[in-house]
């Protein structure tokens, strides 16, 4: 850690951090320069109290040079993670390093025939991993919460007929213990990101944990939520980018690939991209996807909803079937480029 | 709700969103104009579904006319709202319309004897209610978490002690139930903003809740987060301006006064401002407290430390007990440009 | 244009506004719900004053339908534009539909050999246009500020040797005059975007504009800008993403390919991406040039400097030659799945 | 500056860089610690290239010491300063330290009745200084781009007559010339804070230069881009806030008064407020030009507007002169709690 201090900084305040580094267990070296003094702290940099430094007098800024996260950082695991989703009914997916995985479904979960229904399209448009939502985090009390424990139930009973993994969200440290039998990887939503009791909870469980990046988080905030998770013995973080906030009106999110080439050069976990959330338009979905792939993320999670020739698609960002099948196509030719691959469905299952 | 079409929708587009606005239970209104038709749907907007309406073919973009929020909108309740905190032992101090208050303390509880030290100083610099942490929100899962339910009881010992009702943050559904009997106030923290399951959960409780607004969240988030709570019956809620992120690197986040005005003409709910985590620096505590003042706030929260002789305050925003006492001299200043009052701790006990 | 009315507007405020509707020369359409009364403006909507009508008694929003660009947008002009950079003393290169185009160079002009050894090594990797400042854009008034006319004569005489058209920067109005016979393409930085003088300068030359996109900038802005430049009679605007400010502190700015989708949809102008001044790290550039044509770009602008074996390259974000060559083949496959295609230095020449 | 190098660094790179640090003249510092090597470079940072000193091989990052501005800081310059505005036929007002300064005018200037009415009335209620466009800036092409200099000739002769100084915008470096020897202060708009070339032309100039703050500059660029102008060697630079862009919808842009506490902690130059140009909306204008004196600023710029009886004032920001007034009164009451005091216009012409 580097502490700068104050143009006029006397000496006495000099000598004081000096002696609160040492007390902390480090060694200070001092540059004293023409025009103001800087301070070193040799060794270990996480048994310091940056804030504590920050608040003595005559320091104008502490600047951290070590990451604040260990267990999620490449300096820790050196080479990609590769994370297996599913075991015991249902195939073993891997997602990380040169393995892509598409993860497909309906935003929720309404009933189940429609479920069936969208999960036979899905893997026979190349998803290789179930989602739908069962507990649904919305901005409104009054728009639909999801239909909880029954739905999830019909998720396994589809996944095991297909032979996918399932993918479901939690949203409270309360449904994470009844959940964990059921799926094969928790999902944490964006606005959850740094719900700091619900991450060591899904830590504590042995199921991956798919994380989504909040709407205005840096990388090393979602680097430190994963490390809540690994922190607990969980080693099976998926990170997701979703989306992040900007100033652009006429879309929802905007996906911000630069923090896949970021977070893939900090940290050695798989991260995929969810191009639905994002712009929240089905028209844009596959630029989305094509370009998170290109930008080097290990895969996709995409909404997919099935259209009765009576009725409109829900949502309007979920892909019609043949849409899907049509951009898998061109997302295996992307991946290609990094020399990734998505598996195919009997592949998986043959290697179970 | 009104809904425009792409300039090259044809007729059967434009009938379809006709017909399933009236399926909704609501009139269309159409106006063709020479480039493109607008279609109006007059009633009552919470029973049309938006998602379904912006998915349909032709649809350019969806625009709500009605405010997603009802129980927080100035509409439902014109006049300002004043909050009641503590009965019982502690007197009730009063948040809201000309009623000022100050809520003050350390920012975590570290023991008894520190707590009730600040606590003596915070009353006599003019505070009202008293705060301090007992469970922390860490970015870091390696940061101290907090002292818990020991802490928790250390503060209510003390309030009661001294007069204060006292306002403690509530972390996860699970604290709730142990944590309300306790508290004279609930504080939801701004990573929580959106834990919907949390919002309900205090919602449910009849004590009032202190909501910090989220990081990057708008005056419609935060009132729709309100809205959880008010609609669960619990109509004390306090909102806290705290701060959002801006490019500005020189500090922490970027105390946002115009959220205060532009909340303050779309609810009835009170709001007061937190200086010192909106900055995180000591020096710019006062001028931001006295900015939310004059822009408006119905009080402030703030951190406080005492620094004994031989060692400097930990926190680098909390404010020496001496400066917090000129800073309410100013505060008094300001808030009766507006016909505000903060109200003094004696004053309190004996409306009580 | 459609206004909503406060719900308390009184029957006065609403007979106004719609009397001012008709002043302007439109037709007043209201619709009176339960709840408030929203007005629409038929008719040729650039006729209305927004800001004049936002003004009024009783108004709560102003709500435009119509894009307040026209020779820019999609529905002016259905099919995606051609731009032709070059002609005269080297050959046209197409930018737009399925023609891709990379433009390459240094970062700013050093001096004659330099420029001429880098412009060899870009033709030779597959760039079409050169690229290289002369003026130089600088937060700071004590950096190098480029080297002017001077630099701009051997940018011409390199071009001209090499049969690679020209693209420079332009960033004062009184420089117009001097470039024009000298360009064969002007370049507009993100700084600029809206300094609207410029802007109009370059609208009044016949050579194409790369129009940066601001750092904080909406694709309505940016449209805007470019209507500027079409406005004077220029037709040959070409849009250029170069990164926006995010939240994220461990780069410089984060490409924005949500943008680009965008952008496309709602403009027939073609749109590269810069990715060398968008993440500022030499690491970031491929993912992110690979990003912004999977995202559906018409091309890439990159800055490359060789290395010769006593120094590093300057720039910290300079592809090495042999690197940028890479990229290229890259680029190809990525822009096969859009079935764009990068013209080859010689095909361009032929067809000249 | 210090240079952190990559964990793995190996030792040519920590040699490569301590020898380019040396060869810019200053003297390298190593630091070795356990998991990475820190670089400090002891001397005159300014000579210093960071951009070079990151392209090397190894480096992680490299991180300023220094301030990157120097005549606008304040360790250049300790107290407040204080510019004076007028002269000649006006008198002059002070802006700076305890002197605080109201700005008042027509958003644009329409025509010569309008104007001097207007001026009457913004000096009646307590303006000392006039302001007025004449040229505007405007996102679109379409809309009114103000009078030009027959405009300017009006403020000058309404200036003059009522004893106020002037404050124009002026956008484009050929405007200069002709502005110079008519306005008492010229005005950069936020959208040209870095229009580096016409910051250096007013620089050349001795009229003072009110200097608006881009909408999503950070303090930093601010202060950089008054250092364009204090190169110049003109010393008259006021800092104007109007508001940064926020995820906030409901308004136009919030007013950041954070940055006005942490401008004036980094530069001794004068800071007021334009709480107009922020929200963008009448309701709001009070309550955040009340916020920026309490954050301490030192002075307002606001638009004012008569409203005939048979019409409605244009421009939803404009206060009603007698709404104008009020505020000078609550404005004078918080400046006091800064010991900061309004110049009456007569004081100011007795003083001249």
């Amino acid at each position: 850690m580097i502490i700068v201090m104050n143009s006029n900084a006397p000496q006495a305040a000099i000598d004081r951090v000096s002696s609160e580094i040492e007390r902390m267990g480090l060694r200070p070296h001092l540059s004293s320069g023409k025009f103001r003094t800087v301070i070193g702290a040799m060794g270990e940099e996480g048994l310091l109290d940056q804030n504590h430094l920050a608040s003595l007098d005559g320091v104008e800024k502490v600047v951290p040079i070590m990451k604040p996260y260990k267990l999620a950082s490449r300096e820790f695991h050196e080479d990609d993670s590769v994370v297996e989703v599913g075991g015991g009914k249902v195939p073993k997916v891997k997602v990380g390093g040169p393995h892509a995985a598409c993860i497909a479904g309906p935003c929720a979960v309404e009933n189940e025939e429609m479920l069936n229904k969208i999960a036979r399209h899905v893997r026979d448009g190349g998803a290789t991993i179930l989602r739908g939502g069962v507990y649904k985090p919305r901005t409104s009390p009054y728009s639909f919460q999801g239909l909880g424990l029954q739905a999830l139930k019909w998720m396994r009973a589809t996944g095991d007929e297909l032979g996918m993994p399932i993918c479901v969200e939690v949203m409270d440290t309360r449904q994470v213990a009844d959940m964990e039998p059921l799926v094969d990887c928790f999902q944490i939503g964006a606005r959850n990101m740094q719900n700091f009791d619900l991450l060591r909870e899904v830590g504590k469980t042995r199921k991956p944990v798919l994380l989504k990046r909040g709407l205005a988080a840096t990388v090393k905030d979602w680097l430190l939520s994963a490390e809540y998770v690994l922190s607990q013995g969980n080693r099976g973080v998926i990170l997701c980018e979703r989306g992040i906030k900007t100033f652009e009106d006429s879309i929802r999110y905007s996906l911000d690939v630069t923090s896949i080439a970021v977070a893939q050069q900090l940290s050695h976990l798989p991260i995929i991209v969810d191009p639905s959330h994002a712009a929240g338009k089905r028209d844009y979905v596959a630029s989305l996807a094509l370009a998170g792939m290109a930008a080097g993320a290990n895969g996709v999670i995409v909404e997919v909803h099935y259209c009765p020739s009576e009725a409109q698609c829900d949502g309007p960002q979920a892909l019609l079937p043949e849409v899907f099948k049509e951009l898998m196509g061109q997302l295996r030719q992307v991946a290609a480029v990094h020399k990734r691959e998505f598996a195919e469905i009997g592949e998986v299952a043959a290697s179970a």
